[in-house]
């Protein structure tokens, strides 16, 4: 009964005849719970039944459908959702972490039950792309999976280049708006975009979900700086997840990434949030909408409570759990350029040093700029060609290990078309 | 059996295991029909039955899922899929036209047969808009359906912007390079647009079909000027789709309109189609891919084929037949902003009598504009305040009575936000 259960309440109680009409029977709420129960939450709960205990709530005979927006890998989300699904009772979750951590067993528990398990709020908000990715696009081979699957992040990094704040102040900005989780780091170090797109990667490329294969970088280290340089060189930068299959097995990314600003993914303000699906049939597809908020995540939740209304069962993760591989892990090989910060001491021959250094570990300089430089460190701005991330991070430590650079570089990607 | 019946083919006989995994049955084609049957079509059809008359192949014994790919909204097309709904057995269509014009008595025969009719394909090619619509947003009143829905005229627009050449010109070139069908008017008298919004519009707002409902303008009176100018303000102009729920009724309209160039839909090109939907609950939904072609339309296909293997039922257009209210017509009422091109007779006061009558009938004038002149007539261009189209519509047969305008104004307008 937090802000998503508040929405879910509201259609149900709000678009009654239209769920009867589409779904072919009445959807209504047997019973809620929640944290406390005496909180003006701008619905009338007095219909329904009351639960302290979630688990309590699952368990309940009147609940054809348990509906879990409480949050949270472990704890009450996951203890009732398992009595949920030991029961037989399908369940509608928006919980990303407890996807991208238990995906795999809650699955089998699923289909143990008989009971299905959707998941469409956990992913983008409104946006239905689990349902896209698992039933539209069934027929293609899906080769790749990115987008931008954080609006909080989105909104840091667009106030930052709108405003010309650096990070710590938008930072706090956001904290006071009530943008960010209460562990921030979920938020701005990429492990709820993170979650997100292991889900979908799982889905995808028919594996367990892996979000612990999932190379993560926040966006703590993006400077305004780095967000104007980008600018001057037509690119916006944005936390972008990308999954790849590829022949060394299954590549997973989410991190500050340069996009062309003129492209869809570049083009991206505040909260929006966007997904974007390759497959070998259908090319592909871009979907693009609200990525929270209450009423698009209660669309979502709404959407799979539909679809079980409607009879529609299939396994959680759109082919048995028992089916799906253990994800083989191909961490940072796909090439791409890359965008490189450095701190240059003033000291003479230091950026030849540096040149030198990345041209004997094969990493090839596409664009080289020092900026005027205040105090003793030189501002380095370098553009390679496509390499492997992996090649560059050993690059770079190479770099770190000649002297002439104060702190560690800063590496972003830029995307590959 | 043409290019998507092959694309078709082609997923089954390449992806077989993947289907089989996701779908949990095998699935293979048990015969196939066409007009001819010894053609290369870039697929082994040997394995197959074989039909001459596509009513024999939907009746056939071995035939558990019928696929109509063969398109026209009668004729064979239409006489087989009747067989197998007659017969119970699930159709999978491409075919807009058939939808768009029986598909209130296909959708009843279905129900009555207890068989799916699922057509994924017909609408926006591989992009999965109706699943999106029908089941995804399933919990939203949907308020707007708009888009851009037919490659071809895209693909005319922006090469006479990218050319400089006339319409007739880049229209021979499409017919040269195949891209038009055989009227040619179907596409770029919007027809074929037409039918995919007025699908769409059934399902969005629960009512039946209602093709003649749409108000249709073709793309044929655009000229390169037009173009030009519209991309002065910041406008593309694109062959554009809305459906939108009034007070008075369903509106439906596709016409050339004038899209802000940075918006999603103004940066559309080529076969690029685009499909927006606008919820209650979940905000704006945007959906881009490609509009047509082998690939994305056989995996549109293939995705309700596998969702018929699934064993999802639900009635054609979301919710039953029989609960599908007639579509009370609302034409032309929601108010925009319009782009008029006029040519003025050179003759004293001429531009004053044509802003005296547009004023007189309520259209206010927000820029006007008057282009040298090398003939006798002068064109002008002026942009109105927002006002109803059919106002606007009567206001114009006013500037005409004048006299002191050649031809009909072309009037075309301007998407509102």
């Amino acid at each position: 009964m937090g802000t998503v259960g508040t929405g879910v309440i509201r259609i149900v109680q709000d678009s009654a005849d239209l769920l009867a009409a589409r779904t072919g029977r009445p959807i209504a709420i047997s019973a809620v719970s929640a944290r406390t129960r005496n909180k003006d939450r701008g619905v009338d709960l007095t219909a329904y039944g009351w639960e302290d205990d979630p688990v309590a709530l699952a368990k309940r005979g009147d609940v054809d459908v348990f509906v879990e927006v409480v949050g949270g890998s472990d704890g009450p989300a996951k203890a009732a959702t398992e009595a949920a699904l030991a029961a037989g009772k399908p369940v509608v979750t928006a919980n990303k972490a407890m996807l991208a951590i238990h995906g795999q067993a809650l699955a089998e528990l699923a289909e143990a039950n008989g009971a299905p398990l959707r998941f469409e709020a956990a992913v983008a908000g409104g946006i239905p792309c689990i349902k896209a990715l698992t039933e539209g696009l069934a027929g293609n081979n899906i080769t790749r999976v990115s987008g931008v699957m954080n609006g909080t992040c989105n909104y840091i990094l667009t106030r930052m280049e709108n405003s010309g704040l650096p990070y710590e102040d938008i930072f706090k900005e956001a904290d006071a708006l009530g943008y960010l989780e209460a562990d921030p780091n979920l938020d701005v170090g990429g492990i709820d975009a993170g979650h997100k797109l292991a889900i979908l990667s799982a889905i995808a490329f028919g594996t367990q979900v892996d979000f612990e294969g999932v190379q993560l970088q926040g966006i703590q280290e993006v400077s305004i700086d780095d967000i104007r340089r980008a600018g001057d060189m037509g690119y916006r930068i944005k936390l972008l997840g990308e999954a790849r299959r590829t022949d060394a097995g299954i590549e997973q990314s989410m991190r500050p990434t340069l996009v062309p600003a003129t492209s869809p993914l570049g083009q991206l303000e505040g909260g929006t949030n966007m997904v974007v699906i390759e497959g070998d049939a259908v090319g592909q597809i871009v979907l693009r909408g609200a990525g929270a908020g209450e009423g698009p995540t209660a669309s979502a939740v709404m959407g799979d409570v539909a679809d079980i209304a409607r009879g529609l069962h299939i396994p959680p993760f759109g082919q048995p759990a028992a089916s799906l591989a253990p994800a083989t892990r191909a961490a940072a090989v796909t090439e791409c350029a890359h965008y490189l910060r450095l701190a240059l001491r003033d000291e003479p021959g230091a950026l030849a040093r540096v040149a030198t250094v990345l041209g004997q570990a094969g990493i090839s300089i596409d664009r080289m700029r020092q900026y005027d430089h205040p105090g003793t460190d030189a501002p380095v701005l370098i553009v390679t060609h496509p390499c492997a991330p992996a090649a560059l991070a050993a690059a770079l430590e190479g770099v770190t290990a000649t002297g002439v650079v104060s702190g560690a570089p800063v590496a972003l990607q830029i995307q590959t078309p």
